[in-house]
């Protein structure tokens, strides 16, 4: 049996058991939707991945794009299947049936991109940059730049991409250097960028860029920026298309995402390359981080996606391979079981589980609330959801990064020596899985973000929220019949994070940051292993609820519960000490000095 | 600067200040040596390794052997190299004068081998492998054995394997089928061997295989499993040597140590494959025993090499990349800073260092032992160090290619995106790395191998000498003034180990072995965490002394102590929530069944 990519059943327990994602329907926005749109819609992507995409994924991670003459050639089977995409309607699935969308909620478009992620990552990247592109133009471009770039955009026409990134402007974007001159009602842009991820391709023949740049004259920082649409073709007065200086000198050689190229731009070498501003001057990097906090959501999806089809691909192993016997065997002539029977290998499997279907309720809930922040009825709602996506979106992007990473070293492991070789797909998805700590922003930046912003937002409010919505899981999981120790454990851990929290805020409020985010990465680490708490608990919940009325696959929810008792008992008691360090504020790295190393 | 693959000064402050490797040439055995020579042969190496295997790394990764009409080619720079490495004297430098060696002690060996290992682990891997062979049959071998193979073996006029796994048994050894016909002299031996390292290649003319295999009628199960020697061209009559019926019908593709082919080996397809017993039959594995043993520490080793090259690469890189500015410098136009000023990036090189440093002693402390276990003058002397020999191979063995890989992927993330290309090396480590927990035994299997044999052995024997040695290490340190809360620390996990130990010994005596095992990989996590805690609770005292003798480079000396301020501080209490879920029994994994995943 080809691997299925995600499990099915447990991803309609998560969206409708777990998060009620049906009742998103009864909401104006989403009236013309039901369960049953939205499980067609999930069909249809997944059997899209299923038949289309994944078969795809070994040919374009052997054979990586090429620059040639100055162009990109992507692999040939890339230029079948985006015809396909486009056709399925991806890039537009979530935007409004105004802009040619389907008006589905974010949190549908999620869970079906998850199976095209977990079937070819690359391949589903082109779709994924130029939703993000457009939303961007949509939200913040002219009603001229609207006009012109949306619909190709949304129909794939053309695809989009994010330059940020500069050799010396990476984690660091208040030092972007590439310039921007007025030239009547455009810009002359010049400088380099670099890793912009399908920044030349032979898919269509536009590619838009954007592009972040400084405008001449404008201020040092980030409030210098400014966000420019900066197409590969531009635009002629008779209405057709004409190269805009916008020169790829150079490729990538990427370890994984093989099929999805990053390039180096120089724009304006010729002094020729035209960009025309989106938004606001000076506002560029804020306007950005529309598209920034949608891909790192979209990251998350991703080491999901990718931890979970390695995790498949395990269990099947484990379950097919013989060998070895019980530990009370001692008869060598009994014949050998297979390796899912040693407690080990279900320690592997039940680690990847808890790590995948714990990282898929996490960004499922965190497209839920975007939902919510956009369109919840109430003011109040919209704001709880968006204070809620904001603290949830650093977590969401790193947890399946970091952990994710771990799952698929482990589904490597249960392969044993065949899962060292590329006869295997287990190694390429390890190499997938490890640009997800590192693009849309490191795992440091992140912690910085959660530590330093999120959970310090509007006085603490969004911790306030979140700490509201893990006692409403944990009384849900009561009502269940869970057992009390396991809600007892997240309630005391939960606390125990909020008086963290404010201790750390509260040298940072006494004029010490870096005393405060000393540990923001192992913050992140021990915040993260919380809020997945909270997703087990809820998942717990839904078990329990669903036995009691004999309703699912008691296979399904026994193995939830499984997987839940492994996060909340194992795992959750873990933080204890990461909690110790940070109060402590242990400082052996604050104190090393460069030269002691 | 060329990265100088492992810190002169810190192996010189372990072997000498930490470990006092100098007071073995005290005993006879070792009576030609003393510093001077101990030092010499390591630089030997060292300069090798700098000058000729690190420049031969990355072509030798881009272009993996080939297997042409049945043979297999390596890097034509192999070619190059092995004569080198033969003329260095490497495979046979800890065996005896009269064995044509250099009857260095395995410590110094180990020490010299490490640089290899992080020049070119692929290149150094046909060495160690015949080396261990070699010592194989030095033990075991007839002496007509001795005398036909021993010589060339030792001056890598032919090269050896070890030849155990096959497609029914990997982990299960039990279940080797390689059958071995009596036929005179020699065994008639047929059947299929897999994962053969260095199984063939064009170096040398010539492959010793030493092949598990089961003699025709023996028992099954372990003790019928005997020891051979398979050469790839047998000796003739007349002194000469034809093919011997060991054909290379693949290889595998692997996706690290890509300098090094693996194979299958197809033993007798025409029923001529001769192989000479080695030792007793049935006593098979027993003797193999004695090369996976020695071949656990060097995959430590190894696992310590390969993430020492990396972390290193990403010292470099972090002192020399500016990107972004302290925390509390807001000014945009002030210079970037090199990213080691960035408290979250040194946490990064601190815990690697913590790794790289603490598993670097942690395998030359192993290496004592078997020195000491080999020549100390003393039987009880020597018994003591077998004990903890054996009770450190699984922890050396294991540590380093667990933590080693976290560290390796550190490195890569110290180099952002750029980490993430195939123009650095940093990618390439992993991928080596990766291997570390699998061949010569899985990580599982060595959580067994502790749990369920070594720190049961003798009573607690083998404990109880760890016990001793590490009050002693406490001891010391109290002496040399470390901080008492370190020594408090150490002596706490300790004591808390053992009660562990002996309540899980309890479980397995009571008759239920499955309850004993059950968190044996977790165990074996925490059982390493307080041995590398003793490693760098060592290398503090030897850190204290030093400064206060004014001895040593302070620098070097406050680098030990922040990183062993980071491990005992920070790492150490981790065991806390792992020890209560050894003692709880929590049984998340044992309970779930197959079909809940």
């Amino acid at each position: 049996m080809p691997n299925p990519l995600l499990d099915d059943r447990g991803l309609s327990f998560i969206l409708y058991d777990v998060l009620d994602a049906g009742a998103l329907a009864r909401w104006p926005h989403f009236a013309d939707h039901g369960r049953e749109t939205f499980d067609a819609w999930i069909d249809l992507c997944r059997r899209f991945a299923r038949d289309v995409l994944f078969p795809s994924y070994r040919p374009l991670d052997a054979e990586p794009p090429v620059l040639r003459d100055g162009a990109v050639q992507v692999h040939p089977l890339l230029r079948e299947i985006w015809p396909r995409l486009r056709e399925l309607g991806v890039i537009s699935a979530a935007r409004p049936f105004d802009a040619g969308g389907q008006q589905l909620p974010a949190t549908i478009a999620l869970a079906a991109n998850l199976y095209l992620q977990a079937g070819n990552c690359a391949a589903y990247g082109f779709a994924g940059l130029t939703s993000g592109a457009a939303h961007l133009v949509e939200a913040f471009g002219s009603p001229a730049l609207r006009d012109r770039w949306l619909a190709p955009m949304h129909e794939g026409a053309c695809t989009g991409t994010m330059a940020l990134t500069e050799p010396q402007a990476g984690s660091s974007l208040a030092d972007v250097r590439v310039r921007a001159t007025p030239a009547g009602e455009h810009f002359l842009l010049s400088g380099s960028k670099i890793f912009i991820s399908g920044g030349d391709h032979d898919l269509t023949p536009n590619v838009v860029h954007m592009v972040l740049a400084r405008v001449d004259g404008a201020p040092p920082g980030t409030k210098g920026v400014s966000l420019f649409l900066v197409p590969k073709l531009r635009p002629t007065a008779d209405g057709g298309l004409e190269p805009n200086d916008v020169r790829v000198p150079g490729l990538i050689h990427k370890i994984g995402w093989r099929g999805l190229p990053s390039v180096i731009l120089a724009l304006g070498e010729s002094g020729d390359c035209r960009g025309w501003l989106v938004g606001e001057p000076g506002r560029g990097l804020a306007h950005m981080f529309q598209m920034m906090n949608e891909a790192r959501i979209m990251i998350g999806a991703n080491g999901v996606a990718t931890a979970s089809v390695a995790y498949l691909e395990s269990l099947a192993y484990a379950q097919e391979r013989p060998q070895g016997r019980p530990l009370t065997d001692r008869d060598p002539l009994s014949p050998q079981v297979p390796i899912v029977g040693h407690a080990d290998v279900r320690r592997m499997l039940l680690r990847q589980k808890a790590i995948v279907e714990g990282g898929l309720a996490l960004v499922l809930l965190a497209a839920l609330q975007a939902d919510r922040a956009s369109h919840a009825p109430s003011p109040e709602a919209r704001h709880r959801a968006q204070l809620l996506l904001d603290l949830l979106t650093p977590v969401a992007k790193t947890f399946p990064a970091e952990k994710g990473f771990e799952s698929n070293a482990l589904a490597l492991q249960i392969h044993g020596g065949y899962g060292y070789s590329s006869e295997y797909l287990v190694e390429a998805w390890l190499r997938d899985q490890k640009l997800n700590s590192i693009h849309e922003g490191t795992t440091g930046i992140q912690g910085l973000d959660l530590l330093g912003r999120k959970v310090v937002a509007e006085g603490g409010g969004a911790l306030r929220v979140l700490g509201e919505e893990i006692e409403a899981a944990c009384a849900r999981a009561d009502r269940a019949g869970v057992d009390p120790a396991w809600t007892a454990g997240l309630r005391g851990a939960t606390a125990e994070v909020g008086a963290l929290t404010m201790e750390l805020a509260g040298r940072g409020l006494a004029g010490d940051p870096g005393a405060m985010l000393l540990h923001s990465s192992d913050f992140l680490e021990l915040f993260s292993t919380v809020v997945v708490a909270w997703t087990w608990m809820l998942q717990a919940a839904a078990a329990r609820e669903g036995l009691s009325a004999g309703r699912g696959s008691p296979d399904l929810l026994h193995g939830k519960l499984a997987a839940a008792a492994y996060w909340l008992r194992f795992e959750l008691p873990r933080i204890g000490p990461l909690v110790a360090a940070c109060r402590e504020g242990e400082d052996s790295y604050a104190r090393a000095r460069p030269e002691w190393f």
